[in-house]
C-alpha cells in the first residue's frame, strides 16, 4: 500500500517536472544515463527515479520546488568524480544534474574574479582565466571531469592549498537552491563583505546536503611566471619538519608545494609504475617535492640557494633540482603515480585523512605496524600534502581474494581518532565515511549540524542520508 | 506583574550566577564598571543586570547555561573596541564579559598555529608569534586593546587584507559556547579538514548572535624579512585600475596594501591634520599607497622597477618611495590620518561600504554630489582598501549645530544598494546598520540568516536584537 501511494507519487512528480522543464530535460527509465548511475566513490550503481538536466538556475529551482511538493528526494550530481558518495543515486530520488548548466558568465578584471555555472569544469574555468591574463589555482587530478559546482560542494583542495588555499578560499559569491526551492542569488565580488551571516560558507563543503549550487563568483590571481621545483631525499621526519621550517620562511607566499613521500610508497611509485622517473637515487628516509611559483625569473635563484643552504646544514642528503617545465612534470610523476597504484596494487583502500604536521611520522609508523599486526600481508603507502595537514595513505593486502576494506578502515580511523586527526581533509565525508565521523567530531558538534540540516531541509529532502 | 516577575527572575538569576561562579566574577548595581556600558560605536551607555566575567571557558558555559534557564538575554563582551554596537549591553540582560579569559595557550611550530583565549589582545597575540619567530598577519588600529574572540566575532578586516586575508582565513579552530549553554570545542589545528560542515565559519563574523567563542587556533606565518612601500600620484581612477593590475601581476603574493586615497581625503589629511608628511607634491586626481612584504632584501629592487616601469608607462604621475621603515610609518600616517578627522572636522559620520572595484569612483562622485545637493554644507572623504573592494567615507556638515546622521546613512547606503555594493565590509551590522540590512542582503538571504538564528537560538537569548 505504501510503495503503490509512493510510486503514484513518483509517477505524478515526473509529470509535474516534464510539464514544468519540458520531456527533454526529464529522463526516466530506459532513458536515464549510464553515467549517472555512479559516481568515483565505487560504492557501485544505483537507479534514480529519473535525472533532471534543467539548463538554468530557474530550472534548477523549479526542478527542487516540485520535488518537494511531492515529498520526493534530490541527489544533486556534477561531474560525478567524487571519492566519497555524494553525488551517489538514491533509489526512488531524483538525480539533478547540473550538466547542462555550464558557461563562463563573465571575467571582471578590476576584481579579479570570474563569474561561472555550476556544471563547468575546472579545467574549462583555468583554461578561461588563462585567456584572460589571470590564475584559477583550484588544481586536482580530475580536471578535465570534475565540475565547479561539485569542487564547491566538497570544498575540493588539490595539489596547491599551501598557497592558494582551498576551494572555499576561492569562493566569494554563490547562488544556491535551497530544499524549498527557493532560489538565492549572492553573487558577490567583493573580498569583504561583513553584512550579516556569511551564508555561502554554509553550501561550501557540505556536499549538497544543504542547497544546490547554480552559480558561483570565483577569486583569480596573477599569473606565476616561474615554477620552481626540487626532489629532496632527507634522513628523518624532524628534518622533513627543519626543512619545510625554512621552505616556509625562505620562500614565503611563493611556497607552493611540499609533498612528502614514505619510502615504501617511493619504492612503488618509481620502481613498479611504469615510465616514472626517479629524480634522485640512493635510499632515503624521507622524500620530499618542494615547489616554488614565483612571479620573476630570479627566483629561481633563491630557490636553489634554498636547497643549497640545506644541503650544508646537513638537512637535506640529496637534491635534484628541475631544470625545465618538462623536470618539473617528471618530479610530479613520481607523486602523481598513486593514480596508477591500482594498476600496480590491484584493489585496495585509500584515505585522504588529515593530522597535526607533527604527529604524521608517530600515526605513519603505528598505523603501518597495526594494519601488518592485525592484516596479514597487508601493505601501505604513505605520502600527502604535509604542510597541509593532509595525508594519503593506499593499504591493501595484494592477492587476497576479497580485500579487508573494512578491517583497514577499522584500523586507520581508529588511529586518526587517537591521533587528534581528521578521517577527511579533503575528500569529503558523502556515504563512505558517514559511520566514522563521530571520530572526527564531537557529539555537540554532531547535533549541530543535525540542527542546521534540520533547519534548511527539515523534511530531508536533499541528499538524505549523506554526511549526516 | 510582569516588571515584578522579570525583575524576581533577574534576582534570582544573579543569586544563582554568584552560587556557581563565586561572587568575585559576577557583578552587579553599583560595582558595574564603567567600562562595560558600551562599545566605540558611540550608541550611548547602557547599564546591563550584571556583568559577569569568568576566566575559563567553563565558566562562560556555566553562566550562559544560568541565564538560559531564567531567560535571561546575554551580551557577549571582548574588547569594546567595535563600531557597529555588536556589544553594547542591552537592559536586563548580562553583559558576559571575556577579559579575564586572556593568554596564549600554545604556540605549534610544526603546524604554525598559535592557540589563544578569547579574551587575548590583538597586540599580545602578534607578539608572542614574533617571539617565537613567526608573524601573526591581522592587524587593525584597535591592536592594543581589541579582543581575538571580538576580531573573529566580527571577522575583522584590517590593513594587509589583501595579502593575508581577513580574521576569518586566520582560524583554524573554535571553541564556542552555543545558546544553551554547550561547550563545543573544535581546537582543529589542521588547515584541510573536510568532516562535515566547517562549523567554525557559523560563528565567525555573526557577531556573538549565534555562540560565544571562548578558545580559537590561529594561522601563523613566516615573518616577512623587508617591507618595501610608495606614494604615487596618478591622473584618473582607470589609470588606478591599470596601476593595480600591474602591481598585482608584479609584486605576486607580497603585495601586502594598495590603499587609494582621493584628494578631498589627501588635502584634510595631509595639510589639516596636525604632524602627517605629504610624501609626494604636487596636485593629483588619486593618491596610492601601494606596500609590498617580501622574504628578501632583493625584493627591493624589483618594487622599485614597478614604480619606474610605471613612471615611464605614464601610469604614474609622481612617486615617493620609502628609504626606511620610518618612511614606510610616516607614509601610513596620510592613510592613518583617518583617525584623527574628528578633531579637525568635529563630529561626523563614517563608513565601511564595499563595492565592485571597477564601480568605486563612479560611486563616490555620484555620493560626493547628492551628499552635497541635498545635505548643503555636506563634505565627504573618500579612501579605503581599493583592491579588496572596501571603501571608507567620512561624512559631515562642518560647524552644524546637530549633524543630519540618519539622513547622510540614507544617502550613502542607498547608493550602495544601487552599486550592487555591501553596507559593512569590515565593521559588520551589530546594531547601527541593521536598518540597512536589506539593502545589501536579498529577502531569501535574510530569511536563511532568521532560520540559522531559530535554530541555534531559539529563545532568542544570545545577543538579540543585533544584525538579524
Amino acid at each position: 500500500m505504501l510503495t503503490k501511494m509512493s510510486t503514484n507519487a513518483s509517477a505524478e512528480a515526473i509529470r509535474a517536472l516534464e510539464e514544468a522543464l519540458g520531456p527533454a530535460v526529464v529522463l526516466s527509465g530506459a532513458d536515464i544515463p549510464e553515467r549517472n548511475l555512479q559516481d568515483w566513490s565505487t560504492l557501485g550503481p544505483v537507479r534514480p527515479l529519473a535525472v533532471v538536466r534543467p539548463s538554468d538556475a530557474q530550472g534548477v529551482a523549479t526542478a527542487m520546488r516540485i520535488a518537494s511538493r511531492h515529498g520526493i528526494a534530490v541527489v544533486p550530481q556534477g561531474g560525478l568524480t567524487g571519492l566519497a558518495g555524494g553525488s551517489r543515486p538514491i533509489e526512488g530520488a531524483i538525480a539533478l544534474s547540473l550538466e547542462r548548466l555550464v558557461g563562463i558568465e563573465e571575467i571582471d578584471a578590476a576584481a579579479a574574479t570570474v563569474t561561472v555555472k555550476a556544471g563547468t569544469t575546472l579545467e574549462a574555468i583555468q583554461r578561461a582565466a588563462d585567456d584572460a591574463g589571470f590564475f584559477f589555482a583550484l588544481d586536482l587530478g580530475a580536471r578535465g571531469s570534475c565540475a565547479i559546482g561539485g569542487n564547491i560542494g566538497t570544498n575540493a583542495g588539490g595539489n596547491r592549498v599551501i598557497r592558494y588555499g582551498m576551494t572555499r578560499d576561492m569562493v566569494l559569491g554563490l547562488e544556491v537552491v535551497l530544499p524549498d526551492g527557493t532560489l538565492m542569488t549572492s553573487l558577490n565580488k567583493m573580498i569583504k563583505n561583513n553584512a550579516g551571516f556569511d551564508l555561502k560558507q554554509l553550501f561550501i563543503g557540505s556536499e549538497g546536503t544543504l542547497g544546490i549550487v547554480t552559480r558561483a563568483v570565483l577569486r583569480l590571481h596573477p599569473k606565476p611566471n616561474c615554477v620552481m621545483a626540487a626532489v629532496c631525499g632527507l634522513g628523518s621526519y624532524d628534518k622533513v619538519l627543519s626543512f619545510l621550517g625554512s621552505t616556509r620562511r625562505w620562500l614565503g607566499p611563493t611556497l607552493s608545494a611540499f609533498e612528502v613521500m614514505w619510502p615504501d610508497y617511493w619504492q612503488v611509485a618509481t620502481q613498479r609504475v611504469p615510465n616514472i622517473r626517479r629524480p634522485v637515487s640512493g635510499e632515503h628516509a624521507f622524500y620530499v617535492l618542494v615547489e616554488g611559483m614565483g612571479t620573476h625569473e630570479d627566483e629561481k635563484a633563491r630557490f636553489d640557494a634554498l636547497l643549497e643552504n640545506q644541503m650544508e646544514a646537513g638537512i637535506i642528503e640529496d637534491a635534484a633540482v628541475a631544470q625545465s617545465l618538462s623536470d618539473v612534470k617528471a618530479f610530479w610523476g613520481a607523486r602523481d603515480a598513486a593514480a596508477e597504484f591500482r594498476q600496480v596494487l590491484g584493489p585496495h583502500s585509500s584515505f585522504d585523512i588529515g593530522l597535526p604536521v607533527a604527529d604524521m611520522d608517530i600515526y605513519a609508523g603505528a598505523c603501518r605496524a597495526r594494519l601488518a599486526r592485525e592484516l596479514p600481508g597487508c601493505e601501505s603507502y604513505f605520502y600527502g600534502h604535509i604542510a597541509d595537514g593532509n595525508m594519503h595513505i593506499i593499504a591493501c593486502v595484494p592477492g587476497a581474494a576479497q580485500q579487508p576494506y573494512e578491517a583497514i578502515d577499522d584500523i586507520v580511523y581508529d588511529l586518526v581518532r587517537s591521533h587528534g586527526g581528521t578521517i577527511s581533509a579533503e575528500h569529503g565525508i558523502g556515504l563512505k565515511k558517514k559511520k566514522f565521523l563521530p571520530y572526527t567530531r564531537s557529539p555537540a558538534e554532531l547535533e549541530l549540524m543535525r540542527s542546521i540540516k534540520a533547519a534548511l531541509d527539515p523534511r530531508g529532502l536533499l541528499n538524505p542520508g549523506k554526511v549526516v
